[in-house]
C-alpha cells in the first residue's frame, strides 16, 4: 500500500490550510478517507464548492496554490463564466412539502442552475425535470454552463409519481459575473525545468469515481513525489473541467513548453480494469511508459488510440498544443451504468483500487524520471560479465534468466537510440528490471549514460 | 435510384449522335436497357462493333469524342492492328447444315480470327475448336489478337457430337491494315485542370458482366457528374482492353501529367460484393477514398493489394506512369464460373446492382473532388462550440453523437496535414458526415481551407 | 540430396591434410558420415580436441586455414584463455571401481576441468556433481571456462546411487597459459569482395545436433558453393562458441567490413522444424532472403525477432558490429528435451534433415547471391511480351500461370528500387522463378541490370 508510507511533513495539517477547514481537524490519512470528507460538497465549475474542497486539499498538500480568475477573463477562445453558488433548491407541492430536495442529494438541481422562484403547473415543470427511464431509481447528474437554464434532476420513478397540480418551485443560486473561477496548482521542482503534468478536474458535486478519485490519486501521487529525488518537476493542476484547462492553458503559454509528459487522472476507483486513452501523439513517451507499466502490472487493461472527446485531455492535445498528455482511468465515462448517476457515490468506489491506481501512476513517472539512453562502452562483441561478477558460473543449462537477459539487451540495445524504455518494449523485460540491470552495467563501466 | 434523377439535356437524344443509330430512336433510360442495346454486338479490339458501340454511347453522351487511329499506328511498345470486320462464319457439315453458327451467337467464333474458306477434315477442324469440358454447355469466349490464327467457340457436349467426316469452314472476317482502332472518349471540364480518369473496355463481343456493365457505369456516371458542380475535371474513355489504353496513353502523355486520380471500371452488374484492386502506389488518395466509402457504405466488400494483371489498370499502373488508377468491380475476373462464356448474358446481371455501383463511384468522386485540408483557426483549446449554436444545452448524459464527434474530430485534426478524407479514416466516421461538419465549421469562421 | 553431387577433387582426400588424419583412409561422402567420424572427439573451447576436429574437416575442405592464437591474446574485452586438454578422469569407490568414467562418456566430466587428484567424502563430491533430476537416465553437459572449477556430470540415478564412503578423484587435464584457441576458416573468393559469412561453434564435445550437425552443414555447403560460379565471396569460420567469434572478430576488423550478410549455421540435424532468428537488423537482406527462401520451401519453421541471446549471432550483432547475421536452425537450444545432454547423440541426427539443411542454406546464398535490381527498358505500358515470344497465344481463358505472372510483376516494379528479393516477396512467388523470368527479361532487352 504505497500511501500508507507517507508521513510526516506532508501528512500533517498544515498551518497555512485555508480557514475553510475545521479547525485541529486531523485529515484522514488515506484516499478513500480524503473522498469522504469530500463527497458531500456540492461542487461546479465555479463558486465555494471548488474553493472548499481546494482547501481541504491543502491540508494534505501545503504547497498547493490556489488561483482565483475573475469572472469576465478571457480564456483562449473562452471566456471564464460568472461564479455560481447555491443555499438550496427545492419543489414543494400545493401542500408546502418538499418533493424534490436539494438538501437531500446536490445531484437534484442543474448544475450551474440560474435561480428561481415561483409557481408552476406540473406541465410547466416537466420542461425543467431530468430522469433517466432507463434507471428509474437513479438521479441522473445534469449540467448547463454556457446555456442560462434551471432545472431539476430525479429518479425516474419519482418524476413520473409527481401529480398533476401546481408546483412552488425555488432555486436560491447566484451568478456573480464579479466572482472567480477558482482552481488549485501545485509544482514539485525536480532536477529539470521540463515538466510532468498531472491533471484532474474538480467540478463535479457529489459523484465519487467521477471525479473524487482523480483528485485522490493525485494528491496522494503527489505526496509521494514530494518525498522522492525527481529528475522531472511535476505539477499537478485541480481544475474544473474544461473551462479549468482552457483557463489554465490561457495563462501558462510559457509553463506549456515545459510539458515533456502528462497525464490526466480520472475514474479511478471504480471496480474495473485500466484503460488508457493515448495521447494525440500516439506514441509519445507518455503513451510507451504507461503501456509498459500496465504490461509489467500484469493486470487486465486496455489501451485506446487518442480521441478528441473525453476530459480535458481534449484541450491539451488541441492541434495548438500537441501536449503529449494521455488519460488514465478505470472503464471510461459513459461505459458503466453508475456514470453520471446518484450511483457513482462512496460505495461505488474500491479503496484498494485506489491504492492500485497510485502505485500505477507512481510506476508511470518513476519510468518517466528515470528512462535514458546509453552508450555501451564495450560495444564490440560481448564484454565479459563473468570477470565483472555479472555471470553465472558453471553453463551449459538452458540458462537465460531475466536478470542476464536484461544485461545482454541493455548492452546490445545501448547504442544511444534505445531508451531504457524502449529496450523494455523490445526484450518484454520488466521496465524496473532494465533499469536496475542499466544501474549495474554502469557502475561496471559498461554503460555511460548519454545526455 | 440515381440514374433515375437524370434528365435532359443529356438525357435526350443527341442530335449529332452518330448516322448509326435507328432514327427518332429514344435510348432506354436506365443503365440495363443500355446493356440490352449493346449485348448483341460483335465487338472486338478494332472495327464497326466499336464504332457501333460509341455511337450508341453517344446518343447518352452527345460530348462523346470518337477517335480513329489508323492501324500501323506505333504505340509504346505496340503498333495499332489491323482492324477486324466479320459478316459470317459457319462450320458445315456434309449435308450442308450449319453445325457452329455465327450468327447464332457471336462467341462462336474465336475473336479477331483471320479469313477461312475450305474444307477440312474433323480431325483438322479439332485443331480450331475451343470449349470446356468443366462447362459443357457453355460457350467459350476466346481470341487470338496477336498471333494469326482462326477457330470457333463452342459448347463440349456439341464439340464431342461432330461426327467424324468433312466439314466446310467459312470465317468471313477481314484484316484491314488500312483501318483503324476505334475509342471514345468524353471530357467533362471542372474547376480545375486536374483530372480523374475512368476508364473501361469496349471491346468484349455479347458478354454482358464483363464489360457492357463497365460501359453502362461509366456512362450513367458520367451523366451524372456532368449536372454536378466540379472541382476535378473528369476523363472518360471507353476502350479496347490493353491496346485501346495503350494507344491512348501513347497519345496522351501530356494529359497522363494532369490525372490526379483514376479508376477502371469493370464487372459491375454481377451478383455478388464489390471488390477494389489497389493502385500501384497502394495508399494513393483514390485507394483511400475507396476504402472510407465501402467501409461507409457497409456492404460487405473486399480490398486486394495491385497486382500487374487484370485490367487497363496494368497500363495506367506501369513503371514509367505509375497512375493513382485502381480497378474497382465486383468479383474480379476468372473467379466466377459465368466468367468468358456465354452465361455471363444479361441474365447474369442484376439492374440493381448497376445502380448501387454508379452510386458508388458517384460517392468516390465526391470524396475526391471534396477531400480538402483545412487550418483550424482556433487551435489553442477547443473553440467554444456553444456560442456558435454547434453544441447541445444541457451537458452531463453520455452525449458524443456523430454529429459532435465530427465537429471535435475536425478541430482536432484540422492541422493543414490532415484531409478531410485522413479525418474520415482515423475517426471512423462516415465522410459524408465529416464534409457536412467541415462546412458548418468553415461558416463559423473556425476552419479555413489550405490551398 | 545435393551432396551426392559433389565430386572430386574436393571430396578426394587432401594431400596437405593433417598428420592427425589416419593415412589413407577415405572420407565419409555423406554429412553424417562426416558426423559419425566427429562424434567421438571431447572438444572443448580450446585444446588438441578441437585440433582434431579441424583436421578432419581439411579433410574435406583442403583450403581450410587453421589458426592457431596465443592463450594470454587480448581479444576484445577478453582473453583467450589457457589450452585445456584432458587425457582421463574417473571417480573411484573405495573398491578402486570407476564409478563415473570420462572413458565411457566424454561429458562425464565438467568441461574445462581444472585438474585434481585425491580422495573425498561423498558430501564433498557432491558439490562437484552435476545431474538431471527431471531426466535422470541422462547425463548433462556442463562447462566452466571462466570460473576455474572441476567437477563430474552423471545421471541423475546413478548420483543417487553413490553410497556414502570415500571417493578418489582423479582429473588428469591440463591448462595450459602457453598453449592456444584453435580456429578453422576458409575462404572462397567470389567476383566480389563483398563477403557472406558463415559461422559454426565447433567446441562442443561428444554431442550431435549440437553442433556437429552444423560443422556437417557448413563443410558440405562450402563444398557445394566451391563448385558454383560466385558473385560474392564466401567465409566459413569453425570456431570455438562466444570467445572463438569474439577472437576471430578482434583479427578481423579488416574483414568485418566487407560481410554484407551472416549465418549463424546450428541445431540442423534434429527432427523439428527450422526456426531463423532474424539478425539485429530485423530486415537485413539475409533476414528477407531466409524468409522467402523458407516461404518457397513450403517447409513448416518459425521466424522470430533478433535477442541477444543464442549463438555467435550475439557477438557479429553486438552493436559496435551490427554484421547483418542472423541464426538458421531447427528448433533453437534449450527447447528441445536432448538439448545439452547425452540423448544429443548420433540417434537422435536425421541424415535427410542435414541434406535438405545443405539445401536450403544453399538456396539461401544463391538468393543473396543473385539478387539485383533491375530497371525495365520498356516502362510506359507494358511490352509487347507476345512478339518477343513470351506469351501464349489464343487469349481468354483464366491465365496468369506463374510464369507469366513473375514476368509481369518483374515488368511492373523493375523501377530501380524493387529487388528480385523484393518482387518475390510482394507477388508471393517463388524466387526461382523470378530469377529465371529476370533472366528472360534481360535476354530480350527489356530489362537491365542495375549497377
Amino acid at each position: 500500500m504505497l500511501f500508507l508510507r507517507m508521513t510526516s511533513p506532508l501528512s500533517k495539517k498544515a498551518p497555512q490550510a485555508s480557514s475553510a477547514v475545521v479547525e485541529g481537524a486531523e485529515q484522514p490519512s488515506t484516499p478513500f478517507g480524503l473522498m469522504e470528507r469530500l463527497f458531500p460538497i456540492c461542487r461546479s465549475i465555479t463558486g465555494n464548492g471548488v474553493r472548499e474542497t481546494l482547501a481541504i486539499l491543502r491540508e494534505y498538500l501545503p504547497e498547493l496554490v490556489i488561483h482565483e480568475v475573475p469572472s469576465g477573463t478571457p480564456a483562449l477562445d473562452w471566456t471564464v463564466p460568472a461564479e455560481w453558488n447555491i443555499r438550496d433548491a427545492w419543489v414543494k407541492n400545493e401542500q408546502g412539502e418538499r418533493v424534490i430536495d436539494f438538501r437531500q442529494h446536490n445531484l437534484h438541481v442543474l448544475n450551474y442552475s440560474t435561480p428561481v422562484q415561483g409557481w408552476f403547473t406540473r406541465a410547466e415543470l416537466e420542461e425543467h425535470l431530468f430522469s433517466l427511464p432507463d434507471q428509474p431509481d437513479l438521479i441522473p447528474y445534469r449540467t448547463s454552463y454556457y446555456q442560462p437554464n434551471w432545472g431539476f434532476c430525479l429518479a425516474h420513478h419519482d418524476r413520473l409519481a409527481l401529480p398533476e397540480g401546481r408546483y412552488e418551485v425555488c432555486i436560491d443560486s447566484t451568478l456573480d459575473t464579479a466572482g472567480a473561477l477558482t482552481y488549485g496548482e501545485l509544482f514539485l521542482l525536480g532536477s529539470s525545468e521540463e515538466e510532468v503534468l498531472i491533471s484532474c478536474h474538480c467540478c463535479h458535486p457529489s459523484l465519487a469515481n467521477d471525479n473524487l478519485s482523480g483528485m485522490a490519486v493525485a494528491t496522494f501521487l503527489a505526496r509521494h513525489l514530494a518525498e522522492q529525488p525527481r529528475q522531472y518537476s511535476y505539477r499537478f493542476v485541480f481544475i474544473p473541467g474544461t473551462i479549468g484547462s482552457i483557463t489554465w492553458l490561457s495563462r501558462n503559454t510559457e509553463t506549456v513548453q515545459h510539458i515533456q509528459h502528462g497525464l490526466v487522472a480520472t475514474l479511478l476507483g471504480g471496480p474495473s480494469n485500466f484503460t488508457y486513452k493515448k495521447s494525440r501523439r500516439g506514441a509519445a513517451d507518455v503513451d510507451r511508459a504507461v503501456a509498459v507499466v500496465l504490461r509489467d502490472s500484469r493486470l487486465p487493461h486496455e489501451i485506446r488510440p487518442f480521441s478528441p472527446y473525453g476530459y480535458d485531455e481534449r484541450q491539451y492535445c488541441s492541434p495548438g498544443f500537441n501536449l503529449p498528455v494521455g488519460c488514465l482511468s478505470r472503464t471510461p465515462f459513459g461505459e458503466f451504468a453508475e456514470y453520471h448517476t446518484s450511483a457513482d457515490n462512496l460505495d461505488f468506489v474500491r479503496p484498494e483500487h485506489l491504492s492500485q491506481a497510485i502505485d500505477l501512476f507512481s510506476q508511470v513517472c518513476d519510468v518517466l524520471d528515470t528512462n535514458r539512453r546509453y552508450r555501451n562502452l564495450s560495444p564490440y562483441g560481448e564484454p565479459q560479465l563473468g570477470r565483472r561478477g555479472l555471470y553465472k558460473g558453471v553453463g551449459g543449462g538452458t540458462e537465460g534468466a531475466d536478470w542476464q537477459m536484461a544485461l545482454l539487451w541493455l548492452l546490445n540495445l545501448s547504442d544511444e537510440e534505445h531508451s531504457l524504455l524502449a529496450i523494455a518494449e523490445q526484450s518484454g523485460l520488466p521496465y524496473a528490471l532494465i533499469a536496475r540491470a542499466a544501474a549495474a552495467l554502469v557502475a561496471c563501466d559498461l554503460l555511460a549514460r548519454v545526455e
